[in-house]
């Protein structure tokens, strides 16, 4: 009933078909997947009021999708229900040079966006790896390598268009650069997954492209020298734009997918943006710092192509440690600690995984504090995933009492649900519960996902 | 019968002095002063919880006070109720160098924080210029100087206590650099001026002192060219620091206040940090952009008192611009544009100005498209101040044409409520008054802040 409601209002936008369905039924993680009824394809902010108003008058659940690349369930339709597609609302709508920020659909995916901002010499910097859509990495509260100098798509994220479950259209602030005028909406539907609204449009913060990018990369004999070093070279305030760690594990691993010879040792990998003035300064002082903490075999490079090489093992890790596993999907572990307590919780970690004779290379934004083990997990093998949500669960609590969170930037989906009232109290959790309950009170907007069932009851 | 229930709980913390409620009973506006009942002088968390539950339980009015430094009828108990006074909530609980971060009470003030960090080689940028509390600051969402390097309140409140209308306590983020678990409950009440909690303890980004404090000063012709150059230092990435405009009214009050011989010109402020090398490059890219758009009189210093003297013009412009008027309170105009309408829109004000015969010089946080006028009123002269109002109105539809804010740093508080609908439409308000109910559903969060009472109803 409710599809032939919808197919009377959205026409050949609304698709039953199997195939379909089933591409809209998972994510790139090994959480089981799960169809949705129907797929509405939107093309404008108007589709998804119509889409919304539909269900919420039938109670039936609404999931976004944008390009499936998140890591946690967060999309999948564990209740079924429409699965509502925004990879057709893929317009840039507006970029300026002179204010920095640019206006998008949230079907624009990164690489997209980049491509095009490149021809005003201007770039977006939230790279979280996957070729995801703005609007998904907003949901999520994505952010990446990039994150230590730009910030997350927290930071990042002006303004946004965003449709509530009752069908109304909001936006959720002006376009200047700051503002104190009311409750900050923006921030309250970014890294709420779908559950309270679907964003239809986003304004965004973009950067100048950089006149020099600058590429450097260390060897360490152990992560806690390494570590050690970057919470130094952070709080000298010396402006490194990216700043990562593959451990010597993950090098191996990098050196056998990719016929690399890299030394075995704990890898960083920096960035830094600027003039060439500026990031030579850069450069050096980094440069000295970490060669303090044991850093050798210092290599750098201004040249596109040779910096390519250079973060070459950053780029294949994450392919080359799932290559041993071809069945495998992803895992996810996503802790995030304050950088002082970094090198203990990924020591811990590397002895739980010795202790539990599992295989787990780890790459981290060390300069945040954020660290992916990168685990695979064969969907049907259920003792194989007992076995690696024993050792997440470990993983997190160890996070925890680290004064860290379950998740830096992959959300909480519904991998990490059990883990919010670890983390935050069951009294935020309630407050969450409050602000759903209130704006979705027929409980449409991805249900099922960050807060659990029975919190909302 | 509240009185006594509080004095039953808390003693001699509840006061009910005329000398102290009428302390309480005003900011540093011009808004009209109402007394509250009783003021509450909460030593820590659980005296804040216990104030609300026994509020909420007889429905009366709480309003958050910290150093009565807010421009917008903000901290004013229009309702009468409990003033609850947090600024003997002001300890510093911890620093960390190494996370670069720090917990504090919410009474805690920017100078006395600054004066403590400064021990450990540490600042906290926000510089609203009040010597407000780091709550009130947070409550207001507010910004200052060095938001165009540093960014505002909001980016750097990283967790707070706060306790709920109910009186629950909640914390709402952990401590790690970044998080994307659940919904952003931080930002949420940042800037919701304590109608949906009190915040009783903040964790706080800082940053290492830099090596280098370099200042500079140019002098323009014209408002369009100063900005103009702004425009450029900031998108070709040049890192100010502050970079602040004093227009060549206020820089004529300056003279005269202050006894200076400034050029009667429009004078841009800058500041730079940094080491020796960085700052010496960034401020000589800047100097040399400036200068392409008329900039001259180029004067810099890195010595702290000379630079103190360089800056003496942003620092006296406040008092010198309202000097004329000795019983004057201030009249806060905070319109925010995109910096692109920057220059368009002071240039129309200064026209109104101009043809309404009004008195009104300029200051501005131009790196973020924030602008001041200036003006003070004498609360009891009804006819000035309902042409300062028509003023105003203007001004803010003005920023709203230009796709800015009516606030970009006080707030809305009791002086701006009327502009918000305009500002978001009514959908956009409607769901930040559904957060409100939902969280404070007998309305004794300082009513009658940020949303209207009608909306409310």
């Amino acid at each position: 009933m409710v599809i032939d409601e919808l197919r009377a209002a959205l026409g050949q936008k609304v698709s039953v078909n199997d195939t379909i369905r089933e591409h809209h039924s998972k994510d790139e993680s090994f959480h089981t997947p799960t169809l949705p009824d129907a797929v509405v394809f939107a093309t404008c902010t108007q589709d998804v009021a119509t889409t919304l108003r539909i269900c919420n008058n039938n109670k039936t659940p609404v999931v976004a999708w944008g390009a499936g690349t998140s890591l946690e369930g967060n999309s999948t339709p564990i209740h079924g229900g429409v699965s509502l597609d925004l990879s057709q609302m893929d317009k840039i709508l507006r970029v300026s040079g002179e204010d920095l920020d640019c206006t998008i659909q949230p079907g624009v995916r990164r690489k997209q966006l980049n491509e095009y901002l490149s021809k005003h010499g201007l770039f977006f910097p939230v790279d979280p790896g996957a070729d995801a859509t703005l609007g998904g990495m907003a949901s999520t509260g994505a952010s990446g390598t990039t994150t230590v100098k730009y910030g997350a798509m927290k930071q990042l994220v002006m303004s946004l268009t965003v449709v509530t479950a009752n069908g109304e259209v909001i936006t959720t602030s002006r376009r200047a650069r700051k503002t104190s005028a009311g409750y900050d909406l923006t921030h309250l539907f970014v890294g709420s997954e779908g559950t309270l609204g679907v964003i239809t449009e986003l304004t965004l913060r973009v950067f100048g492209i950089p006149e020099v990018i600058a590429a450097a990369t260390m060897q360490f004999d152990s992560v806690r020298n390494a570590v050690d070093g970057v919470i130094e070279v952070i709080q000298l305030g010396i402006g490194v734009a990216r700043i990562e760690l593959v451990d010597r594990q993950a090098v191996l691993a990098v050196n056998r997918y990719s016929q690399t010879e890299l030394p075995e040792k704990d890898l960083l990998l920096l960035e830094f943006h600027g003039s060439a003035e500026s990031t030579a300064i850069e450069i050096a002082e980094a440069k000295e710092v970490l060669g303090r903490y044991g850093g050798d075999n210092f290599l750098q490079t201004t040249d596109e192509a040779e910096r390519r090489k250079l973060w070459q093992a950053r780029h294949d890790a994450g392919l080359a440690c799932r290559s041993h596993q071809p069945n495998g999907r992803i895992f996810s572990t996503d802790v995030c600690v304050p950088i002082s307590k970094l090198s203990e919780c990924i020591e811990q970690t590397q002895q739980d995984l010795a202790d539990s004779k599992m295989y787990g290379p780890i790459v981290g934004h060390v300069g945040d504090g954020n660290f992916h083990v990168l685990l695979t997990a064969d969907p049907n093998d259920h003792a194989a995933i007992e076995k690696l949500e024993d050792f997440h669960t470990r993983l997190v609590e160890r996070s925890l009492s680290l004064e860290g969170t379950c998740t830096g930037e992959h959300g909480i989906g519904i991998g990490k649900i059990g883990y919010l009232i670890s983390e935050l109290g069951r009294e935020a959790v309630d407050v969450m519960a409050t602000i759903k309950l209130a704006l979705d009170p027929n409980g449409i907007m991805n249900p099922g996902k960050i807060i659990a069932d029975s919190v909302l009851q």
